[in-house]
């Protein structure tokens, strides 16, 4: 098994980094659950504040992240602790009082610039995104209605009744993300959302009391109405938006019969590997568009055409 | 790599099942959307009740879950649609009104019960608590405070102030939990709170921004002080106390050295396989208490027997 170990950690190196991995900075969580040392990074001097608008990063000359001093933040504001970088300089973002929070991906012409941005930045903006985002979405108590506020450098919300006293925790969602394959064809499909020409792996999420391979076999078979055996993990992702975490499968199919369930998808098709590099390599004749590089269902292909080559 | 799948697919074959999962019950998605059907399963003979004492579960004779006509439900309880047995009954829990939730595992004499339960029932339980309990914690908006409503036969609450408009869904909770191993020794712990003498697996809540290979190498770090490398996933479990996904997985060390974090974790030590054999086997001269059967870190243990043998 060492050798199966090894061998898949080897096709990971091989294959470009997962998107939205490899946060730099340090969670330190003995800092959030210590009043006197956050206060301490707050106070100290190299701490910084990541400049969002709205949800959105502003971009640097280079395409990065901006960072600005912990006093531009807006009046009133929660600060949640991102983390320290890798001077020990704490890193922040600010939760405006006004900020309503958004379930929507971001834009277009936005998602084109986040796939240019440095991996390390992108890392830290989706952590900071999904982590800010709760917050605008979790001023009120679940349990009570009554108001929270902002607990261990926001990453906990508490309950401001004391008769009730709730604590929350950010949310991530587990979403399953899945190749299956038959006969050496993969099933793709594509959702209504979708640009013109683009196919993906299904996905859905993950639902209480099941397993990762369970929902995996419930989704392609609500989908696309084929069974599936032998799931089995690939790899896993951050995903801001508004805060999942994609676990990305393999699955093997008997029968390729399709029935599409078509308030979920608007095609789904079996694509033979020299259709899926044709797709990957973005030639005109490919017979669908792939995934961004910074989706992990990109990821999934690559990892396809390599592990199963 | 397809012999490596499939060699996985046998080992986790020769092991016992994993508790809480395979559900035999329908999620019957289509049924939850289309409030026609539902209202056909809810009054078709044959729809019942799972009987439930708060979160708990009444046992029958045989140690099973106990099930009621739909009108046993409280006056004034939302219906919970759990999905179609094989022969095509709905099965529904009730949320009464004046359910206030717990985040709380069950009571040990109860888990001890819920340890003897033939699978299947324990899997429709699982799922069961979770969705019931989320809708006792959650009968108010997160982002307006104002009062939800259940939706979709329960597997949706929707807040009733038409100026927000916000769906919430059940939450499931990713959590990783690991073996890390070194010079063919096992790294567990004791938290202050388990059985005496017993050690189990580090783990972990996975957090915005971070993949579970990245949960797993910061939970071990920060409440073992071992860094590790090679993480590989190993198996899922829905875990429903509340309504965790745990994600069972495995790491290498090259440093045994340990740094406890106290305010995790009692003690944390490396056990050789013969130590995890005898805890394992429940031999009185074993080290240290393996942990109980329905605990996926137990079905990691004897994972490693067979697949590091």
């Amino acid at each position: 098994m060492t050798d199966t170990a090894t061998l898949t950690a080897g096709l990971h190196k091989a294959l470009p980094p997962i998107a939205y991995a490899g946060n730099p900075l340090d969670r330190a969580d003995a800092v959030r659950t210590d009043p006197a040392r956050l206060a301490a990074v707050q106070a100290a001097a190299g701490a910084r504040l990541l400049v969002l608008d709205g949800l959105s990063p502003e971009f640097s000359a280079e395409g990065g992240l901006v960072w600005a001093p912990l006093a531009a933040a807006p009046e009133g504001a929660d600060l949640v602790f991102l983390g320290l970088d890798p001077q020990g300089h704490g890193c922040f973002a600010a939760v405006a009082p006004a900020l309503g929070g958004s379930t929507a991906p971001a834009a277009p012409n936005l998602r084109a610039m986040l796939d240019a941005m440095p991996a390390a930045d992108l890392a830290i903006y989706g952590g900071a995104r999904s982590l800010v985002d709760w917050h605008a979405r979790h001023r009120f108590c679940a349990r009570c209605g009554h108001a929270t506020r902002a607990a261990k450098g926001g990453w906990q919300r508490s309950c401001a009744n004391a008769a009730c006293g709730a604590e929350h925790f950010p949310r991530v969602d587990p979403v399953t993300i899945m190749l299956v394959e038959h006969d050496g064809r993969l099933l793709l499909g594509r959702q209504p959302r979708f640009p013109a020409g683009r196919y993906s792996a299904l996905a859905g999420f993950v639902e209480p009391g099941e397993t990762v391979e369970e929902a995996v076999a419930r989704e392609v078979l609500e989908e696309a109405g084929v069974r599936v055996r032998d799931v089995r993990y690939v790899a896993s992702q951050p995903w801001p938006y508004p805060s999942s975490l994609m676990i990305a499968c393999h699955a093997l199919a008997d029968d390729p019969a399709i029935a599409i369930d078509h308030a979920e998808l608007e095609d789904a098709r079996w694509f033979t590997r020299a259709e899926v590099t044709a797709a990957l390599e973005g030639r005109p004749d490919a017979p669908f568009g792939a995934p961004t590089h910074t989706a992990v269902a990109r990821h999934l292909l690559e990892w396809w055409m390599v592990a199963r080559g």
